[in-house]
């Protein structure tokens, strides 16, 4: 072995990072420590504090290493509405691309029995509280178009129309600039069956 | 902004790896702070370990924590014999492909005047203090074939001459399996023009 065992273990320890491997891992611990010290150090003390910090949003389940959010925190955002979505991610895609003034509920998953993740894994059991406690006037679906997505939206809607609560879900179809010919199957027939009015 | 201080100094701090954009380092956040939150830990550790101990080996350059590297600090190579290298990933790409039992000397670099780089940058004073004190009798050249590269070749040359030191380089030619349509004109010529003979 030509690495001394602290080059070693970074090199093994960076593998953990997802689409990182072994040539990867070597160029990223030669470049820190041949060029970048100050930023290995900033990153080492970032993983640390997020690490042991980072918990979940008591209200949206969003990452977050306070009690609440940024946004279910904040005094600006329609408490009334919630957008559901399935990743933490989906939540920065989202306020980067629309105007949206609610609030959202990051699931972390989707229903899938089978896999042993249920309403209660899904954080849906403090939802439902919500809505019964009438906190809650809207709600839009942005789930995935999966079978599990599929499945997951059916239940919300259940538990919407039980508490009177209005749903919607965005719209799925070909994209912005979409040529018709390079659009998979499902994706075309789930925008040919649900056509809208055009005026 | 829909993330929390300690998640979004992460994600800039993932940034100082090479290769990784802003789409990378959103992924590899959300997938160590849901699912890998020892690999993180473990990560933490490793750089934060690395980024203040490691320095360079005191004979060869190569990154150390030690005061020699696990090679030179061997007793197993043979301490006459010393192959010449532009980084640390070049010595562990040698010891897998061959079967050398020598030492290295990383350069980190290559002499380059208008960039600043000299033979003092290179440690090649150091190197020529051990090459007159006779503590070497063959020196490998495994250096870039660039510009760079050759001056950098050229001036060890002259210092071994002086030490009368054998110095020889690693061939330049046709990669195996290479098929000379695809090979780059350098290349070809390079080959060509260092033919030897065939018994």
């Amino acid at each position: 072995m030509a690495y001394s065992p602290a080059v070693q273990e970074l090199m093994e320890s960076l593998r953990c990072l997802p689409g990182v491997g072994p040539k990867s891992a070597q160029r990223m611990t030669f470049a820190l420590l041949q060029h970048d010290r100050s930023g290995a150090g900033r990153l080492a003390r970032a993983l640390q504090t997020a690490a042991e910090s980072v918990g979940e949003c008591r209200l949206c389940r969003n990452l977050t290493e306070a009690d609440l959010c940024p946004l279910c925190a904040s005094g600006r955002r329609d408490p009334g509405v919630l957008c559901v979505v399935e990743n933490p991610s989906d939540v920065q895609a989202l306020e980067d691309a629309t105007d949206y003034g609610g609030l959202y509920f990051v699931l972390k998953g989707r229903l899938s029995p089978l896999d042993g993740i249920g309403p209660g894994e899904l954080g849906l059991e403090g939802l439902e509280a919500r809505l019964v406690a009438g906190e809650i006037r809207e709600i839009i679906l942005a789930v995935s178009p999966t079978v599990e997505g599929e499945a997951t939206a059916q239940y919300l809607a259940g538990m919407a129309a039980e508490a009177g609560v209005e749903i919607a879900r965005i719209a799925h179809g070909v994209p912005l600039g979409g040529d018709l010919d390079y659009v998979d199957a499902g994706t075309l027939s789930h925008a040919f069956a649900g056509r809208s009015q055009y005026r």
